[in-house]
């Protein structure tokens, strides 16, 4: 593959340098689990990044950090509000099913206004209002929100102040899929605690992307309210996701920190997809804002695209997904631009 | 803790090298999750090893390896046989209820015979005779064993084949939990594929055990009914346990299968605990077959080996457990025999 | 509410006579929970209507009837496909989620095709051919229809017959949910034989119901693969539903089939729907088959209606739904359907 | 069955005649489900009975009744401390396991001191004490305790309070399995009120069992802190246990109260134990509290009372098992009393 010009995901891309320094340095005796000195730094370190006190641990996956999160938010026989493309409800082999020990996802769909698949508090009300305290209709107890989106849209710090608002009145938890909060929070600029705090808003707890983004295997459960810190140490035990070396993934997260790299990689990716966006403004199905570009392509021209070495996933029939990463090379993003723009 | 004499655990060791280069080979683009070309070879390579055929598949902890396999054997009403010190009951933080749904652990203690937290046939059918076809009465569907046992104790062929044949009588799968898979087969000794299939017998599951053993974050879960295989990867996925880039837990595995690492390694381990058992095989609470060796001792003498650096968990109030990995230096393994034979 | 001419719902009914001379027979002495003799009759019994092998087993509600069977077809990482207005989906305070541990629902509405929330293997097709054999989405294990529908209409036995091959040929398992399977039956028409027969098709397993038709606290849960039943056994008790004295809701079901006391009361309640569509054809949002009738009605109409004594749910802004049962007045329905028609 | 002596079980004893004239009562139009006007009824009436506010619903069974209660004091990953032998762990069919979702029943044995399965404050210390704070093992989260105990023990207000205290202290709730509820209150005397709070002491939930008093399908889940009603009141649809026509329930438990019948009932029972122990003092394994007798008898003398047509249970090799009810007959108790005595 190694020709190829990857825009298929950035979930598969190499492991940052940087990374690979810190895991080694890693590799010396130290305490098992999350004993170890780096772990330890975890809640310091996310307490000053947001600038406010929250409590962050680590595990394996984002499907992993989403749901122990929303499992400490929402009860068995309660509901999580979402959009019906998020990724939790299409592309998670049912797993919020298992950690919320069935609990529902109560979907919006376009019908319900927001666009490109993120929730507004109208479209959420209603969804919900009409089935408040019935019995026989499943309760809601959180909203989940994906930032970016789907579609690569980002919540602005002004809708997200509305969404904290209205789960405030209904009295909701709000949960941020983050898998690709990095580059959101690029896309919304600023220094990097100003993108975070931008980027997350009133959220009550966040699944901070680090995979995509240039790590191995490491992303951070990040919870505002740190009381409920302990409840997901207990259930991340639970759910086989305590591992015993968990100093190897305490030193990716902190090296994304450090001179916040995590920043500058996904600045790097949403660059990288602006670069392509230039070459197709008037294929797209939604704004790049982040690092995916959805764009209006035939059959023959995805054909063509393939044959010239670019990778990517077909989205549907009539359309293509791009997805730009931290190691993106300039000159392929251009390339791409520059054979959509010639198809 | 670099001045330590480190007999803690093995589960906080380092990575050994050769992993690291097996990583850092795999650090080129290729397809996520599991479509990898390393993830492809699993299969292959744990049927070539085991000599029948099987599936094999990467989780980053034994908890999740143990709890996937079970719950393809076990349903949500049904139970599993274990001991009543076997790690999934009293070390997994409730893992198996929440990965079985509830299913019920039913213990064997003391009192129904076996040594060193080894189950037994006879044992295994006094407890659960007495339940059988009783509606009130979860039913067991598994029984889970533990190889080397809690207690550093090893399973003969012979026991093994007895259980296998009690199992299939009782129409009972049998797991095994093999987070010192490696050391219990260095034991039983022979070639690689000697050891492994002495060591396993006819259970119909087995956590192969990497990380205590110089892995970072990888254990293999293997199917000797592949048919169970799919079915485990839908469940990790759900789980949790489906990561981005799993590439990087496979190059772990077959690089620890490369040469038969994973049993030089293991034998490494047990010759160093057999130097530390020189020095106080009258003080053993259990004979010395894997690595792990549980060691009468006062609260002075513990204090005593703990001003001379060496690190370990004391055991109950008169009494220390020691840890030896692959990488124990021999000297120090000497030196603890020394030690202890002084006091 | 005496003086109401009730058309709420045949879930309030009262208890038919039949009914109670049989509880009162039953209050002597026996077994407790399903070791009475009543209980034991169930088997034949259904076996006997049905024509095929069965099991049959009482439980207290047709959520749990539901729920049992489909738990015995559906693993926790498998999906039920049903329609998106189908009662386990939104009447059942997610009863499904918890039975079947997070196993998923996988809805199919009106896009789906099929009238009157029925499904059809062309719209079930279309849901779930594109998400096969991806671990990243929930696979369907099984299929739910409702006889009568939702919507009070009936599934013919060629419809029946086409939907089982389909299931077959998808490897799925199809349940129905018969809370008012009675009224299907009568709908379909014949000796009871006949009319079961016709409305059960070739289904796995059937939530008969016999609480809307006359009973006080008895549905039946009916297995035709008999080998399920033991493990629903387990799984009542588990799920707290094996009551002490099962004796009262085996005599409940034993006088239902009792000179076919279940079909007669259901062809009552649908010649009363009848009697009252026969008076507003013109407005009803569904043919009338069973007992349920969904009539255009503005809310001024619906005052006027309520205005003269008839009690009814509205239907969304512009509708009501009327709901006829087992004792419902022959007067009472003809009034309903002259003031219908007087509007 | 009907020429034995009946002293197998109250389970499944004859329905009080109060109940039948309540049930046929209630046989006339309300509202479904608990919307009716005698289900309205319940928390005023248990309220006024405890002393204190609480509020109480209708389950079918005490199994359902104890878990829906639990569900809402235990979260997933905790655990619920109860004795080895009680009901919940030995006969529920792991129904725990189901209705918490994999939470985790901590078994106090005879080792933790406690006469007749009865728990104390040092023997769960004992339990609970060594493992808190650590993630890998289940921390308790709620008490269970059984009035009158599985051995017919009764707690004292004494013994209540101190349990309360310690449960207080150790942040844990406290749960009270009431199957004999009525009995343990009988043996404690006063007045109904008196004798309830005597019962109940400050427990925080209350399985109130009426099935084996006579009731024919209804229990009481008295929570007394109301706040958690409404969850229980979500929790119980969601397992399928909100019965259509809960008004039949609701009256059987209206009944049991009017007039104290359901205190009458117990001490007829309890009365009529005490006429067998009379007979058998000697032969006793516990003292003779509620309505069950624990005597020892070899097989031979099992043999000839069961020639003497006295139905009951054998217990272990060497003891059997008597239970007494409220439609006992005196002259069979004194037969049995009798009878055993000239053994």
């Amino acid at each position: 593959m190694t020709a190829l010009k990857p825009f298929l995901s950035d979930n598969a891309a190499a492991v940052h340098p940087k990374l690979w320094e810190a895991m080694r340095a890693a590799d010396q005796p130290d305490h098992p689990y999350d004993g170890d000195r780096l772990s330890a730094e975890l809640d310091a370190r996310f307490t000053a990044l947001f600038g406010r006190e929250c409590a962050a641990l680590w595990v394996a996956t984002g499907t992993a950090a989403n749901c122990l999160a929303l499992g400490t938010l929402v009860q068995p026989h309660g509901g999580v509000v979402c959009h019906r493309e998020a990724h939790i409800e299409v592309d998670e082999g049912g797993a919020p099913g298992f950690f919320l020990h069935g609990a529902k996802l109560m979907l919006c769909g376009q019908e319900h206004g927001g666009e490109g698949a993120k929730l507004t508090p109208e479209g959420i009300a209603a969804l919900i209002d009409p089935v408040r305290n019935d019995v026989h209709q499943v309760q809601p107890h959180a909203i989940a929100i994906t930032q970016a989106s789907e579609y690569g849209r980002t919540y602005t710090p002004a809708e997200l102040a509305a969404l904290g608002a209205f789960a405030k009145e209904r009295r909701l938890c709000l949960h941020m899929d983050g898998a690709r909060f990095a580059n959101a929070a690029a896309f919304l600029g600023g220094s990097a605690a100003e993108a975070a705090r931008a980027a997350s808003g009133p959220v009550h707890s966040l699944a901070f992307g680090f995979i995509k983004n240039g790590g191995m295997g490491a992303e951070a459960v990040v919870l505002f309210d740190p009381e409920r810190a302990m409840e997901v140490r207990y259930r991340r035990k639970r759910a086989g996701h305590l591992q015993c070396k968990g100093r190897y993934l305490a030193a990716q997260i902190l090296a994304m920190l450090e001179d916040d790299l995590w920043l500058a990689n996904a600045a790097h990716a949403n660059a990288a997809a602006r670069e392509v966006a230039a070459g197709c403004a008037d294929r797209l199905l939604h704004p790049v804002e982040a690092n995916e570009l959805f764009v209006r392509l035939t059959p023959g021209e995805r054909e063509a695209l393939r044959a010239q070495d670019f990778a990517f996933y077909d989205w549907g029939a009539d359309s293509a997904r791009f997805v730009t990463a931290w190691n993106t090379r300039p000159e392929d993003a251009q390339a791409l631009g520059r054979a959509i723009a010639a198809l």
